[in-house]
């Protein structure tokens, strides 16, 4: 691979970005981040910020000049193969009340960076999707060829819309795209999520742990390395056709958010104790209980190192030190 | 029904809305039609433009401060209780040519409508989606349940879009959302669509009727009578759970685009000669056969009452004469 070949990693100084940037230095690629660090941080990055074959831009991509810009700064380092698109807003509830926020950052993203790669001749597409876009189909098994897809929240609705959008593009002028369909990530560098939102309220209230909604709630977990891990091979196979859609996730049924709390405190206060609320939903867009099917995936012979319970057991342990308790 | 319920319906001076309408008013219901005008037309409406219980309104529903004007406007006329959102981009390869076409018609509509839906308390959408959120499955049977959904044109997945951001306002705010995967519909007053093409093309051309692709794309058409029926046969349906979705179309497998342009010629100018392109597409974004499932819409005691060949002999009579040949 020619030094010359440049990635574009929207929303790269996030969580998934920070885990992904140094896998694409690793192929020898030079790697162009771009972030509004609205949640994202070059900090996230370490010192791989410095390294001469990473060039960090901070841009919002929901803006068309600047993502222009941006493609512009790109391809004057050399030739650009591809976008990886992490970009998104990451608060669920906040895009409930406020449509304009889903919008803006996670379809508006996607929008745009689709309008640059049309003009600069970027062909190949990654997208951070998520099992959102399925929405509350109860027990049934969510794999890839369920339908219809109802998402309850405005961040899966903007996922869902953002998927076609590129299925579109794939249609019109893309070489390939690949939907990745994202599971409960954890690990670090923490930004959001529920084992961070746990150990910052045992540091705030170190006798009890407030849980929103009675704990029942079951998801299944990937690590973050797990799930790099995951695209990278997907990216690397031949397929045929130019979409690929696939779920990522671990092959178990996942852990109870009861198991979290419980795990988290016995991790950071042991003695504090846990005070859960009513119901089976924490927040609108909250689905209770999930059956996601990794089949596809597995078919693909890939398969996680860690099952749910392994990744939230190190990503505790992971968050822990990193907020330093 | 008291005289002060209200229906908005937008993009209700277009093809759907002529025929929608009048049968809202049948009800007894006020209608506040909305409309752009870009492609819509207060002389679709005909006489019932100045039925006293018509207020037609043009203003564009991308437009937040124009669309909660719309509503207030609504809202003064009595209670305003359902939204039919018939507003869109209805020329598919200047959407898949310019992305800020159908996001702006197809989408961003949507998103305004379920904006001013939630702070006016408006409880039920009906929305005018499409088959084409589909995408190219090939010969399998497209039914409600098949993923995934991989539009191919910009249309179809602002189309798939609208559906998404309508189901999570469903779990948010809504009452009821019926989300309608129209099929192509034929009749008048036509402002789109094949047989006006034809039929312009031959008073334009009147020896030579050159069709693109090569006439063996084969596609499902319904009448709009029957449409209108059906979208009324199913929000009179007292349904479990919040949003239906249901595909809408005859029950046949459709005709091919030769037997149109026979039939087109035959009617229009039986001298003419039919000049076929190359491919069984005729443009980006567009589907060459298609096996549209309406088991659903049938397991509803519903059926159409012409079928695709039918719909399409009525549809060139009506339409030769709306065009004066």
């Amino acid at each position: 691979m020619s030094q010359s070949t440049v990635s574009i990693v929207a929303g790269g100084a996030g969580f998934i970005g920070a885990n992904l940037v140094p896998r694409l230095l690793e192929e020898g690629r030079h790697v162009l981040v771009v972030d509004n660090y609205s949640r994202g941080s070059a900090n996230n990055l370490g010192h791989i910020a410095s390294d001469p074959r990473v060039t960090l831009i901070q841009a919002d991509v929901s803006d068309r000049a600047a993502t222009a810009e941006t493609f512009r700064r790109a391809a004057s380092i050399g030739t650009v193969d591809e976008v990886w698109h992490l970009a998104a807003n990451s608060d669920i509830p906040a895009g409930v009340q406020d449509s304009d926020v889903d919008f803006k950052d996670t379809f508006r993203t996607t929008f745009e960076l689709l309008r640059a790669m049309r003009e600069f001749g970027v062909p190949d597409l990654h997208f951070a999707s998520s099992s959102a876009i399925y929405g509350d189909l109860g027990e049934q098994s969510l794999h890839e060829s369920i339908g219809p897809l109802l998402p309850i929240s405005n961040y899966g609705a903007m996922k869902l819309a953002s998927e076609a959008q590129a299925s579109a593009a794939a249609e019109s002028f893309l070489r390939r795209v690949n939907l990745f369909r994202f599971p409960n990530v954890v690990g670090v560098p923490a930004t959001h999520g529920v084992l961070l939102d746990f150990v910052n309220k045992l540091a705030a209230t170190p006798d009890v742990l407030h849980v929103l909604g009675d704990g029942t709630q079951q998801k299944a977990y990937l690590h973050v390395s797990d799930l790099v891990a995951a695209m990278l091979a997907v990216r690397a196979r031949k397929v045929e056709g130019k979409v690929e859609v696939v779920n990522i996730g671990p092959t178990d049924e996942g852990v109870t958010v009861r198991w979290i709390a419980e795990s988290v405190v016995a991790r950071v206060r042991p003695q504090a104790r846990i005070a859960f609320g009513q119901g089976n939903k924490g927040w609108v867009g909250d689905v209770p209980k999930f059956n996601y099917s990794t089949a596809r995936l597995q078919s693909y012979g890939w398969t996680p190192k860690l099952g749910s319970a392994q990744a939230i057991a190190r990503a505790i342990d992971e968050i822990a030190r990193q907020q330093g308790v």
